[in-house]
């Protein structure tokens, strides 16, 4: 079984909240988040490539990545890395380049629950009508397959 | 007459946006705003010593200054870059060290106005407490006496 990803959205707020259990312990959970090589093994739905073409993982660091679908299209999205404390918390921003200028800021706790990691995902957009945009996207598939496929990287 | 500030914070929600007119075009109001040798020249309250002590102006880089009161107390305040616009947008995050963990996304617009610029900053926290908490600090009385001392800078 796998386990649920809780998504919350409250009605007219700015504000997403993204739940999921892993059943691994902490360190781990974190690496596969801040790691390169291994994000690009997960990140997203199943049958996209993920490129990592910057990636700086220090305080007020930038990152790129593109995504491209099994069709051969491509999804640039960019960032920056507000802070990073081990094995507790990434704070960074994200935008997708195929809209561009629409930036939330992501910030991810990681907690323990008896050698299980909590993952905390608390995402803030600069309007109600952003973050509307991200779910009709369709994000919540890719989020629910990307930690899936975290579980099988993590088994592995 | 100085031009007033606006602040606008709605109830119940994460975001705060400012608005204020300066008397001066948008090339000088967007260099004051990245350059920061100009920057200490006006951000803050007045009777306040502003001193840059990590600035990075590209798209994922950072920033870090420390204010000092006239009783000698030390704030300091640190962020990434996101993304710089030239003449037209700055969006970065913010955060005070004295209260640390707390984070928000600012979006600086530059509009001109018949030869004038209409600053627009909009900022959104990680919960409507944060943005509460920001505004019950005083942060008012600093942002409108920034503006006048943005405007005295811009007039000499």
């Amino acid at each position: 079984m796998t386990n649920p990803t809780t998504i919350t959205a409250l009605p007219g707020q700015t504000i997403l909240d993204i739940e999921r259990l892993v059943d691994a312990p902490v360190d781990a959970v974190y690496r596969a988040h801040v790691d390169p090589a291994l994000m690009a093994q997960w990140v997203g739905p199943r049958g996209y490539e993920m490129e990592v073409t910057r990636y700086e993982p220090v305080d007020g660091g930038a990152y790129e990545f593109v995504h491209t679908d099994p069709e051969g299209q491509k999804f640039e999205f960019r960032g920056s890395f507000h802070s990073f404390l081990l094995n507790e918390r990434v704070i960074r921003t994200f935008e997708f380049l195929g809209v561009p200028g629409h930036v939330s800021l992501e910030s991810v706790d990681f907690e323990d629950v008896g050698g299980k990691t909590l993952i905390k995902a608390h995402s803030v957009f600069q309007s109600v009508e952003d973050r509307d945009g991200m779910i009709a996207s369709g994000m919540e598939h890719g989020v629910v397959e990307g930690y899936e496929r975290l579980d099988e990287l993590l088994a592995a």
